[in-house]
């Protein structure tokens, strides 16, 4: 048998035709890895030209790209060409500047950084002993973040709790949410008596992570909420539904408290819920997913008073902290009730460092075994701009929506529904008085027709792209500012967009149908 | 108000300092892209000269960084500095071409620049309207994949299934039980009756997605193996296990079988569970996490013969297919039954492409709900190399086991323990004649220590790592060759490693003990 060596791995055949000779050679890496880094940078810049949304229809790269995949090297260059042409028209320019749906994707030149040194290492940190760093890194910039956002010590891992980095907040529910149920599993409770508690705004993830965790489905209790609360969760309406079910026989299990609801940035009152949670022995988590991030602000920390209460807290530092997805930040009281119902322990991950117990195998705090060195990307962010800058960015960004938000109040035809927190707006046209008809449902049922219409007139042009919610019945368009690359200049433009569709519809209206 | 622009997101007083000034400037980007670009090829470049597995102590790390983030900007070069003196050194080293522990980190020039794209646009592909080049991307290329497996027209999307992209092994398993769970309560099984079974080598995360689905832990079956079929499961002894519990009351639901076990690489018996799955209408899992890839291979493919009886089939592209961590394949022949119990249909992602039903929403085959754009990274791995030369790849990583397994087996104190089917090869200083004492046990034992010792002295050297496992009550030392940079150069250097300790420690060993 001869000699294996790189001339057999490289592919002389390929030398000056553009393909990559070898699957990993350093100055093959290089080269190509400039011409990328060249790519995306010109995307940045070019990326406001873009429509916003995609505008292709269903199936129109399969109808792009052959059936099998190539038998021969095809070269970067024109991979490139190929996502130029094939895959941009079919993304959805989250990072652009007129990217106002949904949430933000926050991406950041700090956190591209970290993400070339996760995958350019490319450990797999399942637990300490398999890349420390990625671990003990972990460890300390979970506790930078805590104290950032004032968290009691007990979530500090001097304090006895300690952080995380998951992918998504539908990990991190679906994690705290079975340490849990195994609680009150081993406390002699019955799977089918445990129940859930949310409210109608909450995240369907927490629904979904109940599901996965086996809760029958008729043990949910997604809570009304109310206009004149704002659509918070209140410690009143939590309690009535959790003495129904104690009364019933059931068994109060875990309620999720949101900070910042998808729909409107609804804030749920974590004082009186943590009460009751306390009162009935709940598991009481807080999704901040959006707005947790904002709390590094003292300003906006008020927002979290009565995390103290809770057992576990989350955020999305892909969502408004410049991390680049996924990055889903939980921390715990009780690391042990984590690791008691996600643990496993075979022979071939036995070391001498976990049974020492002197460290975390964070594989042990996760779904996932192998895991990703994110660590670094949140470190690169912190580090490139200092809290002081961070704070000032998420400022700069409450303030574009505050802009916004003035915009739309200065217009008597349009309407803010609900309350202003952070940096998105919940708008709408208002109930067209045209058409009153005394019948105040028939006039919401138009007003969304109108609204629906606008906000599709708007996306299928393309300059701007927002999403939409219903809250209380009501059909309102989300303007979220936040993103990376928005200044005050475009999210002035987005209005006079807006109000150019809207004015058209209202003009077609008018002669069509009133 | 004045105007929000660049120049307020831009410190200006940070002009010239090296630090970034703004967090997404086109230019910043560009500039510390390109250098770290050149920090990470020159990284692969010397990667041969660290100690692979980390020497570092716990708590080492925390030592060495600040107690509290950064008040106030550092610069990129800073940061750098940090990372090559305080990172590295924590690290293991999983790119090293003399990394043979656990199975690899399959990272590759083209996987890198797929991850910087997807990282680059940063969208956030829940549904296909998101972004509709990240789902049918996605879609293409498992249908691709499924054709270099030759799987069967049932897991292709034009065959009515389906694949998708997760993160890793344990997602997709989690995610299949799940549906393969409610499938079975559907039917009128109760959660607590519902069993589960792998054997005793299954990858330790088919016990942990038990335990977060609330399968009881009294229902969850590992059934023996045994070294006379080289630990395969077979179904004679998984229809033992299945009619025992039948025979109990209780309801099979779930068999995982493995073809490439974590600690010795071997292949359950596909057919024969198979078989034994459909006659008791269990769901069958095939994880073939490390060994899935080399079956592109027409040699190889016949390990996954019996995957036309499976439900579901997964490996890890990013443990041996030169995709960077993570990327899970996994294909289901009925996604409507993954749909039905991961889905969720909140109104502020209602919109008419879903609705029209001619779309793959993947947020409902997953537990996540955002996703990064995975595909890209597969998508640039297959065409800059073509299928051709992925199968040489991999017939290389093959061809080096089979060096390293000759030189074991031309030393007679060394043995391999178990057949060596792929690039990783379990072997052992055998149990030593000179302490015979006509006790087996105590020659085992006497070896376990033996290797163990091996094993120790040779990672705390550095040069090479390699982990152990035990099977049969035999402990092996694990050489898993394919990483992307190792050669037959340093396979054979890494023979004379293990030899040169060995000797240093059996002369050890004849001093002080015989």
């Amino acid at each position: 048998m001869g000699s294996l060596n790189a001339c057999d791995i490289l592919d002389a055949s390929l030398a000056g035709t553009g393909c990559l000779e070898h699957p990993l050679d350093a100055e093959e890496f290089r080269r190509h890895g400039h011409k990328m880094i060249d790519y995306i940078a010109d995307y940045y810049n070019s990326v406001d030209k873009y429509p916003v949304r995609s505008q292709v229809e269903p199936g129109y790269l399969r109808r792009l790209l052959p059936e099998t995949a190539p038998n021969q090297p095809e070269t970067v260059d024109r991979i490139i060409g190929d996502v130029t042409s094939h895959i941009i028209p079919g993304i959805t320019h989250w990072m652009s500047p007129n990217h106002y749906a949904y949430f933000p994707s926050s991406g950041s030149t700090a956190s591209f950084l970290g993400e070339m040194l996760s995958a350019g290492f490319n450990v797999v940190g399942f637990n300490w002993m398999s890349s420390p760093a990625a671990t003990e890194l972990e460890s300390v910039v979970m506790d930078w973040l805590a104290k950032m956002l004032c968290l009691p010590a007990q979530f500090h891992f001097s304090g006895g709790g300690g952080g995380v980095l998951q992918g998504t907040t539908c990990e991190a529910i679906l994690c705290t949410l079975a340490a849990a149920r195994d609680r009150a599993i081993a406390r002699g409770s019955d799977i089918s008596r445990l129940v859930v508690y949310g409210s109608d705004q909450t995240h369907c993830s927490l629904k979904k992570a109940a599901q996965i965790v086996g809760i029958p489905t008729s043990n949910f209790r997604a809570v009304s909420t109310r206009f004149s609360d704002s659509f918070a969760l209140t410690g009143a309406s939590l309690d009535r539904a959790v003495v129904a079910d104690e009364a019933a026989g059931l068994v109060p299990l875990f309620v999720c408290a949101t900070v910042g609801t998808t729909s409107s940035t609804a804030v749920d009152r974590l004082l009186e819920i943590g009460e009751v949670a306390s009162r009935h022995k709940m598991w009481m988590h807080i999704d901040a997913a959006y707005a947790g991030s904002a709390c590094i602000c003292p300003e906006f920390r008020h927002f979290i008073d009565g995390v103290e209460l809770a057992d576990s807290f989350s955020f999305n530092a892909h969502k408004w902290f410049f991390n680049n997805l996924d990055c889903c930040c939980l921390w715990v009281k009780n690391p042990a009730a984590l690791v008691a119902a996600l643990s496993t322990d075979p022979e071939y991950l036995k070391n001498k460092a976990t049974e020492s117990r002197q460290v975390v195998d964070y594989k042990d705090w996760q779904i996932a075994l192998s895991r990703r060195f994110r660590a670094l990307k949140m470190w690169t962010v912190i580090r490139c701009h200092g809290v002081a800058n961070l704070r000032k960015f998420l400022r700069g960004h409450v303030r574009l929506a505050k802009v916004f938000e003035g915009l739309v109040r200065l217009d008597r035809r349009f309407e803010v529904v609900v309350p202003r927190y952070f940096s998105t707006v919940c708008f709408r046209l208002r109930p067209v008085r045209a058409v009153r008809t005394g019948d105040e449902e028939v006039e919401e049922e138009i007003a969304s027709g109108l609204n629906r219409r606008l906000l599709e007139s708007v996306n299928a042009e393309g300059r701007i792209y927002m999403t939409h919610a219903v809250v209380g019945g009501v059909y309102v368009i989300r303007f979220a500012a936040g993103g990376t690359l928005t200044e005050e200049r475009h999210v002035r433009t987005a209005w006079l967009v807006i109000k150019e569709h809207a004015e058209k519809l209202i003009d077609d209206v008018d002669i069509l149908n009133w």
